[in-house]
């Protein structure tokens, strides 16, 4: 248990992962606890993209599409992102954003269940995934959107649902489901599952093919470090992949998208899921964000995350307790991601006071204060100099000021 | 008119736009000719890219959503856009890829439309556009693809026509529609239509409004320059975006995306048609290829493009004529767009040669060779030596031979 910066010091020189934080551009005098919302660039990022704009584009031209690999890049980097997520390397494609992924997956779920009505999530989620859950079902005649609270999630697994759609991780609490056993249970009740993994690849261990998930998207420039709005990716389960059709059928879905026929077929497996071309640029910084990966040994990265996330709340704790702070994010680690939330009232404030001091985290309506532990590139002693951070502004003379003037909400 | 190499030398001289092939990365020794599939890399992307993965990404990372002005970047570089096609700046947006937009733009057009049940196109169109038709239909119910030839279409526009999709330029033949006639013909049957813009934005002048033209897509990475699937791009127009409405409704379209409200709202106008995360570094790049369109005298553009052609077409009679080469592209200008096409039995291994002679086209099946005729960065003289060399292959006593083996079909 680390009780001193000075053993939090300790901790950084004994972690078989300080090596990796050099392998990130990271500004000077900044502690980034965003890397949940943005990861930040993997040095080599810069070299590729140079390669790749004045070589692979600029000497290969169109030819690079066949010389330099870009038809195959989809499912190459798919078949890297898979290795994260417990997933065999051809379940997983690279394509389009995250919310196209789960209009593509939730339409084909939807359409394989024709007797079942019932495209079943949750409130409160992130909203993308409910405003493309109700957007399928408002073309789709006989499907409606049952969105429940968390609670009433298995009594409303009823055999009128085609598919339960849930975050593995909250974006906001960071609180995470239990894949393996709501998975087996919407199969009990003959549902498919779709997990969305925004928050948790990268963030924890996940294992698809153990929870037996029939399909996943997630998300490329969060953990993965892929860059801004880096392609997402999804996964069909193998043995689905013969049965589902998205009506997203797009030439690069096609099972021969160059002999340019009238007729659609689609690619034998997870291919059919792509749709137009995809963006190399951006698909080619996922990769190099996504090889650094490949280089890590995991259990180190979860194991680390876990000793960051209990530093953060011991910290609070010990520092800010008097300061109306309310940690929202489960304590056990099994049940949680790698972000630590609070609520606080002047939540907004404290994180605007946080980014002017260079402690970057974020707010989230209506008053949640969000920090990623991301330990590729986070050392304990940021962790310990952010709450350090925290405690200053909540104990300096202008915050009181600030704060009496405000309500006296902190006293 | 030009008939010798010293005149085609002299109108490179004379030419206008000359100075702006310096400002693309082309490799010594390539004459391009395939920019209508993946134009080349303008120099200034090399430095942009530097810059955002540095410096916006690296520097000021999540914040850059906002400092950089990353969010407002679909609808700026949309806007920059428009003025190359005729629309207004707000009824253009950057979004997803080509495929997805057309989906987005068939299911918003067919749904608002709900006593009309049928998409009609043509046969031997893009197939990408084709397909994503029958995608919609396969969800609708009640709603069929008509797919026509050129010569029906007038026929086949009655009243159970919801939407009249077509290219403007045939990606093979080149053959340009006349997209204000035929919007008419449209509009007077009652249904709107939506033109694919890929292989006439950049090529020929193109003005939406005056054309009174509903709804349209496009491309980024062809005549734009935009890089390797870069972003697409879609126009509505201003009097229909208040009516229609998108399935793929994600929370980059949302008028308030960063409330995170379970209820979704669109967006006023076209930004509804906005669906996940935009991928920053391919739109960036984008940004930098369009900004360079600003610079340019469009009429000088297309005057050359002109003559670009007619030189190539000129050429060929005079060179090649004897070798079995029809001319499958419209003659008249506004007939036509950019590129050139031509059958020939052996064109496959006619496009091969020219490769290795470093010239580069592409081949299309089953027998068609495409040559893209791109103002900013070919010269007079490279359309000459293009055509020379072509000469000299199928004059060549190797290529002779080869023929021989393979059936005569070039004697």
């Amino acid at each position: 248990m680390i009780t001193t910066l000075e053993q939090a010091r300790a901790a950084d020189r004994a972690d078989p992962l300080r090596g990796f934080r050099s392998r990130f551009r990271l500004p000077r005098g900044v502690i980034y606890l965003d890397g949940n919302s943005l990861g930040p660039p993997p040095v080599a990022i810069q070299a590729r993209m140079a390669a790749v704009v004045a070589g692979e584009w600029g000497r290969g031209l169109v030819r690079s599409w066949n010389d330099a690999g870009w038809i195959g890049a989809p499912a190459k980097v798919g078949g890297k992102i898979a290795s994260l997520i417990g997933a065999a390397s051809h379940e997983v494609v690279v394509a389009d954003s995250t919310s196209v992924n789960l209009f593509k997956l939730l339409m084909a779920a939807t359409t394989a269940r024709p007797r079942r009505g019932v495209i079943l999530t949750v409130t409160g989620d992130f909203p993308t995934d409910l405003y493309l859950a109700r957007g399928a079902a408002s073309v789709l005649p006989g499907v409606e959107v049952r969105a429940v609270s968390e609670s009433e999630i298995e009594a409303a697994l009823d055999q009128d649902v085609a598919v339960l759609l849930l975050s593995h991780v909250h974006y906001k609490t960071g609180a995470r489901r239990d894949m393996a056993a709501i998975t087996a249970t919407a199969h009990a009740a003959g549902a498919l599952t779709l997990w969305d993994l925004s928050h948790s690849a990268g963030a924890v261990e996940v294992d698809l093919r153990a929870a037996d998930v029939d399909l996943a998207v997630g998300c490329g420039y969060k953990f993965l470090n892929g860059g801004p709005g880096a392609p997402s990716w999804l996964f069909v389960a193998e043995r689905l992949q013969p049965l589902l059709h998205t009506p997203l059928s797009g030439w690069m879905g096609h099972a021969n998208p160059f002999d340019f026929l009238d007729a659609y077929e689609p690619a034998p497996g997870v291919g059919r899921f792509l749709c137009g071309t995809p963006p190399m640029l951006s698909l080619l910084a996922l990769e190099t964000a996504v090889d650094l990966w490949l280089e890590v040994d995991r259990a180190q990265v979860w194991n680390k995350a876990a000793r960051l996330w209990e530093l953060f709340a011991r910290r609070m704790t010990f520092r800010c307790e008097r300061h109306g702070f309310e940690l929202i994010t489960p304590t056990t680690g099994a049940d949680r991601g790698s972000h630590i939330a609070f609520r606080h009232p002047q939540g907004f404030a404290i994180v605007q006071s946080l980014i002017a001091c260079g402690v970057i985290g974020d707010f989230r309506d209506p008053d949640i204060l969000r920090f990623g532990l991301t330990p590729l590139y986070l050392r304990y002693q940021n962790v310990w100099r952010a709450v350090e951070t925290l405690y200053e502004i909540m104990e300096s003379e202008s915050w009181r000021k600030a704060s009496r003037r405000v309500g006296g909400a902190v006293t």
